[in-house]
């Protein structure tokens, strides 16, 4: 069992870890790709480096610095985190328990760029089929997604209907789906009649539907917290001074959190989550 | 004029002054030594730095970065900040005009290790002249110190009285001194009746005063602050949520508003200082 499991191996992920090492904590680091540090980003106002630095060079960096002090950080994607006594992290590839979890997954830049997607956004069309999923118990549902992700929400969707269409939006298919239609063409619309999503219109047809669920591309901290009960305001973690959650021993930090999108405040971010984490776990 | 003064080349210093730049303001940052992260200090755990990063390396790639910018950074050393419509900052060099000023000098880690100092420290032991002299008007005061900042001191203490004695405490005199005696042995101790300080003893003798004002070494964030009328709590500058002390246009960030002494932290500080020093200057 970890003391802490941080998700995202950013500036405030990596960040946190290293205080928490420092601090002879057991803390294990799971991160997906660099985020909005992706490569051609330039940060040149992040103290300490003349010239500037592009974003995967400094990802690179924090994570050999990590390595060094001995952390452990794996590249894995993370499907889903549970609470019951202690947490559970659930990857592509495996499960890991730990005592706190710090999400520093940063801010999704990604939407769907489809048109009628805003206008019925939460009118029809939701994020978590385990928050909304109740009120399309039997209905005929949309699941737009196309890896892991996707059939995390799948499983959880079986329990509320059999009439489910999985639709990827013109991704190829990462994983195996029996036992229900999946269409691959890429979505050009999504129409309705002013107060609902009533179907969806692909390149090559039209879909009658009663409800869409997005699992597209990886569940953000956003997604996570929502499953778990977290507080979220637009698209931030709520966190109080301490950097904890609403839920005891769930932790946020850097973008996800809101503030300004500087690398120098998602680092100072980490350290002062680490520092609060320590106090947690000295108890 | 310059938009905004700097003082302090450290983290919170520097990153302030690239964000100001970075949005066309006509900055100035005024810098003595490295403060605590001097030679030989290693910092493990600022993000960015795998294997670490000397104090003085560090110093020197966010000077670097900041004239890079095109930023001013002068090497001198600040004596007097004063504010009528606009600041005023003096130093043993120039003066220097400016609508804002942000002090980032850090937290000095030096003290007088004398027998008897922390136990009259305020009890007729002071460090502000211009502060609690008036209390000894006429009176006999010892005032210890060697270089500009003393002098400055002595100016203001002529006011108060003529009977005046410098003390170096071991320190070469690097400043002319004009018909006051000096006194440059080491002090052994400070003594008292126990209620109020009354003589300094040094190596070669002992000499009765009536109070003792320190102006050793470089003023600090603390010392301009208190001389301006700014609140501090302890050895902390009192801000706002912006950084902003009592004092309008007085700016403080970094170490010298208390909270973790850390690298990350004084940048981040440093950075949210500009931001609302921009708001400020916008008005």
């Amino acid at each position: 069992m970890y003391d802490t499991i941080i998700i995202g191996k950013g500036p405030a992920g990596i960040s946190a870890a290293i205080y928490l090492k420092r601090s002879n904590k057991h803390v294990l680091v799971i991160g997906k790709d660099n985020g909005s540090l992706y490569d051609g980003v330039m940060i040149d106002n992040y103290y300490g480096f003349p010239g500037g630095i592009s974003g995967t060079e400094l990802i690179e960096r924090g994570v050999k610095q990590a390595t060094e002090f001995g952390i452990e950080v794996l590249q894995e994607e993370v499907i889903a985190i549970d609470k019951l006594d202690h947490f559970t992290v659930t990857t592509n590839k495996n499960t890991y328990e730990a005592k706190t979890v710090l999400l520093a997954t940063g801010k999704p830049r990604t939407t769907l760029r489809i048109k009628g997607f805003q206008q019925y956004r939460g009118k029809g069309i939701s994020f978590c089929v385990t928050c909304d999923g109740f009120f399309f118990r039997g209905k005929h549902l949309a699941l737009i997604g196309y890896n892991d992700f996707m059939l995390h929400e799948l499983k959880d969707m079986e329990f509320l209907t059999d009439k489910i269409t999985i639709f990827t939006n013109g991704n190829p298919l990462t994983v195996p789906v029996e036992g229900y239609p999946v269409v691959e063409d890429k979505i050009i619309e999504i129409t309705g009649d002013g107060e609902v999503a009533k179907s969806i219109l692909t390149e090559n047809g039209e879909y009658a539907i009663d409800g869409i669920f997005v699992a597209l591309g990886s569940p953000g901290a956003v997604d996570f917290a929502t499953r778990i009960g977290a507080l979220v305001e637009g698209s931030n973690l709520v966190v109080n001074e301490d950097f904890q959650t609403n839920i005891e021993g769930l932790f946020a930090a850097g973008d996800t959190v809101g503030g300004v999108l500087q690398v120098a405040k998602a680092a100072a971010d980490g350290m002062h989550a680490a520092i609060a984490l320590k106090k947690i776990l000295k108890k």
